[in-house]
């Protein structure tokens, strides 16, 4: 590193960890496009080359009548897609720990203009037969009139749709005249997962928004909407600038998709963080005193520990306490998760695992 | 450039101009603070160690009472502003020609909460008198209640406000306990022509909220709010994350502020803009058929022109018209903006100019 | 009057006056349809008979195709039929002094989704060329698209737009692709005076959307949202529920305007309300010290009085000052008015008027 | 009945039943009052002194510090009442079987700018434990900040919620420093239950706004908003203008509560038609066939019914079929249900009930 490029600016506490895959930093080849188109002059408001060819991208991935509208953040991504897919008295089935339920303050209802109608789910997903029960009503002035269902995919949990329950939810939804709407913001983990294209498991099924995640997965920032359903399209433009989502020098966000999909790296990131999850979910399952839950399908391990070990293990290594009351955690993997981390963390637990039983004993 | 870092992604058309200062790229130093930052793992969502340097920065420079909040654009900026100061039933005074008005698809409204009421401006200038008639009906319920003003800095049209008027409409907002509200996407430049700091242009008069823009002025994406009243802080962070503003990996709009503020690079970036803004002014104004308009206090040139070289110019140099029935056009440079730009530029309608008056003849 | 119905509540302060059109009590025939009707039970919601009696009669007045939604009050129907004309990104043209832009506390804007674009007005009324002036950057996502055009009639200022007027601005409208919504608070005055049908004021004209007032013409509360053009019924009992304008007891509105249209009583209520005020303005016209202000082809009078006689004369004939600055002041009249109330009242202007002139010699 | 009142409009369909208590028309003392107010000239919008007389019969009865806003319907008086108490980061804690969760076709989270929570309930009732488990993540800005509970009283199943169950709610509901909603649409009913002043049951315990019902109490139209939390009031005029729910002619609401309350009306009406409501329980629980539902606290019964009695059920005597799935009914009395229509209803199903048994043998 020469004189020139020595860092005046540095992460001064860059403890890893397992916090979220949006603690990590920014993949070196996505870093490196945003150099790379660091020249000259270029349209703004998403009226450039890179963002036509990224958008071309897309179209290639989920099909030709795919229109993405690039976003900032996964809230806004989500945001949108309600708003296309509703209207004012309209509500949406989610499911009870969704992101969209629990996570957005408030977004969905009060810049979505919808309302949320959370149903149980079991593993983090929702169940055909409680979406069916909740189909109620129609055309009853009095009741919010259900439009829409939101799958988040990967999960809240981890766990993963299965192609089959996939097909099934979605054609039923599709009888009942609902729209389909997948929250994706680490989407790729699960076409990697059922080994599936893209297209395969929105567009040939029959979803018409996807929220198709960028900063979980490596990106600096920026998320993609892809509106599938043609008819959902035309207001699109207007929605994204109202909502304050409409990127000037939308190129830097686009030429991070690019990055994301060449050579497949969209797989290598998806893939890697995975394969953490797994070497994770078998280094500590087993341990006394440790409780591993659901099944590990993306890249998120998600264990119930003793109250006691928690804070002395957060100082090593963060991560979040999900539920407060059980002391359910969430263990993330991320592009960059070592496999010094893992075995670093899994010694830990051990430890503590052991000073526990001999303190027992 | 060796093999490695061989762009595999170029803007292709990257013709110059004077578009906007979005039309620009990312200023090198800006852009190698991304790069400096990019290791290890970082607290989401503003809670990480360059962040709170971009806070305190932003304390040196607007008081300690200063609470900084990222967002990603201008119009969510000013949403969150907007927010912040008013209640559903509060309108703001902005000028007829401000971005809320004109350029935000209704942002102001449906998303701010609240009415706009828009008044007439002189070289895009609120007018202190125009302001005093507008606050009426104080008390009545059916009058939306006006709560605050809105002042652009520089304004839409490149002028900037003097010291002297600042002080004088600020200080009679405060005697009538309305907020005072600076959308200032280039508000550095009027900090560097009124050789003050931001400090006195806002904090010391008595501003509420400024919108301090970041993207026009060489930063890839990011804005940030500055809320300066102590009062308007407690809703910020939930309204912020519930218009979906609130960035996962806050840092890397944090370290462009850091690198903006670095060694004064504002003022280069500023100055540089202003100064090509005053050249491109020198030597097209007087030339036969170009009627510059307005004062040029910031980084853009108004100039109404024949219709009839508007297509051959904008083939040569993108930019905009800015009126359609009358043929104004904005000129707007930018920190990239090179001397050979204006001089062709100038030379291409000096040009048009002569042939205009040979055909005449 | 018996024991039985002796009154043991009744109005204490009731002085006449000039105050509004709301401030008179209900006709005498309105107040008996609801005797008449409050037996036994029936559906809510306006699913009962006396609902679709009423709508009947609206489809007899406006056409076969219009749909009437029977609210609450003229905010509540102005906001309907915004909400039915426009997405968030829309714009709706109106005038600067219309009741819309000044006298609905932001309910347009908060409610009803959607931006209004106040123009210029002469005697209340919009301008054709105004008008033509404001449709602009169609397309641009920047900014909030202009859908709809919204006319008062007759207008705030007592005035009435001619039937070429309308003509000419609705057919100017359509040509646009805009929807006309007129705000009819007052609708059959402007009916009475231009004697034409409510149908050919509307419907044959090409108007969508008519708020036609009830409230202030001898109903207790109550006003019908029509909606004449097809395309716009779907979504308007959703949005009326959910605007909380859906009245259980539907049919005490209905009833009334059963009654209003009853042996033409519109006519003989519009009729008298404007013959009184033409009477009050025949005798206050010209006396030294009033300038009688527009045309008074409605049932208001405006007139700017010395700002020192003010407080005297609102003792005797409560009237609201218009323009706090000007001291215009609006006195209405209504279908309670009576001879003795105009001639007290221009009495004791000419009183004023002659102590004022003695003072002067 | 004289020519002069001679109705020219009837009720043609008022076959009488069980469907709702605003199926019934004007109590006769309510429908009196309208008439003898109906003189002379009176200010609108609230502050005439009919409207006062009924702000003080409030005060009197739930302490000098209510303050009373008249709105037209059920719904707005909920969304006036969640916008006083909330931000639009803040979520309310409300039963999954509320009125405001399932009966406002969005209008709490539309109009009223926050997000419902809706708890398990038992017997229509929140239930302590529920609650408390509600309140978590506190000061998380990804969580809608839960900052009110509503409890309607009696509950949408004819339920009312004990004194004590009151008590211990709303206490704790204090010392989280929640905001308490009571929807009280029938809440006479539940005071004429307990035996408790409005107050008591109100105001001392610590409730802070209450929507408390009229129209299906035997008024015509209009709900009081009372609120009870000084703090909550100064928003309330100008967000109910804003609503649409500022009555112009406010004295033909407050002359009908003033003779709701005048020598206790407001306790014949609910004593009466809930005492009908257990005279209804008595004659058909036991009816093989047909089960009773909920302890009957109020004036609904709820009964399964076998779907194939329904049809020729309702053809006599209008209900609703509550649960579409279940076949669970709602049987409503009213302030004019005669002992005769129970007596009727009961022998009707008596009848399918031995029919039944008659075809089982």
């Amino acid at each position: 590193m020469n004189q020139k490029t020595k860092p005046w600016i540095q992460i001064k506490n860059s403890k890893r960890g397992f916090g979220s895959d949006n603690h990590s930093g920014v993949h070196p080849q996505i870093l490196e496009s945003l150099s790379f188109i660091n020249e000259g002059h270029a349209a703004s408001y998403g009226t450039d080359d890179i963002s036509s060819e990224a958008q071309g991208l897309f179209k290639q991935k989920f099909g030709a009548q795919a229109l993405t509208q690039f976003v900032f953040n996964g809230t806004a991504a989500n945001v949108l897609a309600l708003r296309l897919m509703c209207e004012t008295y309209n509500s949406v089935l989610c499911s009870d720990v969704s992101h969209l339920n629990v996570d957005e303050c408030g977004a969905p209802e009060i810049l979505g203009l919808c309302k949320l109608i959370p149903l149980p789910s079991k593993n983090g997903k929702l169940q055909l037969e409680d979406l069916k029960k909740a189909v109620i009503r129609r055309g009853d002035q009095h009741f919010s009139q259900v439009r829409a269902i939101s799958l988040t995919q990967p999960t809240e949990l981890g766990t993963v749709y299965s192609f089959e329950e996939l097909k099934s939810i979605i054609s039923w939804a599709k009888s009942e005249n609902l729209y389909v709407h997948i929250d994706g913001s680490r989407f790729s983990n699960a076409a990697y997962l059922l080994n599936k294209t893209y297209r395969e498991l929105t567009t040939d099924l029959g979803v018409d928004v996807v929220s198709f995640g960028g900063t979980k997965n490596g990106l600096m920032f920026g998320e993609a909407v892809l509106i599938l359903n043609s008819d959902l399209k035309k207001k699109a433009p207007y929605v994204r600038k109202q909502l304050g989502q409409l990127p000037s020098k939308s190129r830097f966000i686009a030429a991070q998709f690019i990055a994301y999909f060449r050579n497949d790296l969209w797989k290598e990131i998806g893939s890697h963080s995975m394969k953490m999850a797994q070497e994770l979910r078998l280094r500590i399952e087993g341990l006394p005193g440790v409780e591993v839950m659901y099944p590990t399908d993306s890249n998120a391990v998600f264990v119930k520990l003793p109250q006691a070990w928690i804070k002395s293990l957060r100082e090593q290594f963060f991560f979040y306490v999900w539920d407060e009351l059980t002391f359910e955690c969430r263990l993330m993997t991320s592009w960059d998760t070592q496999i010094d981390d893992i075995i670093q963390f899994s010694e830990a637990l051990k430890s503590l695992s052991q000073q526990n039983r001999q303190r027992e004993l």
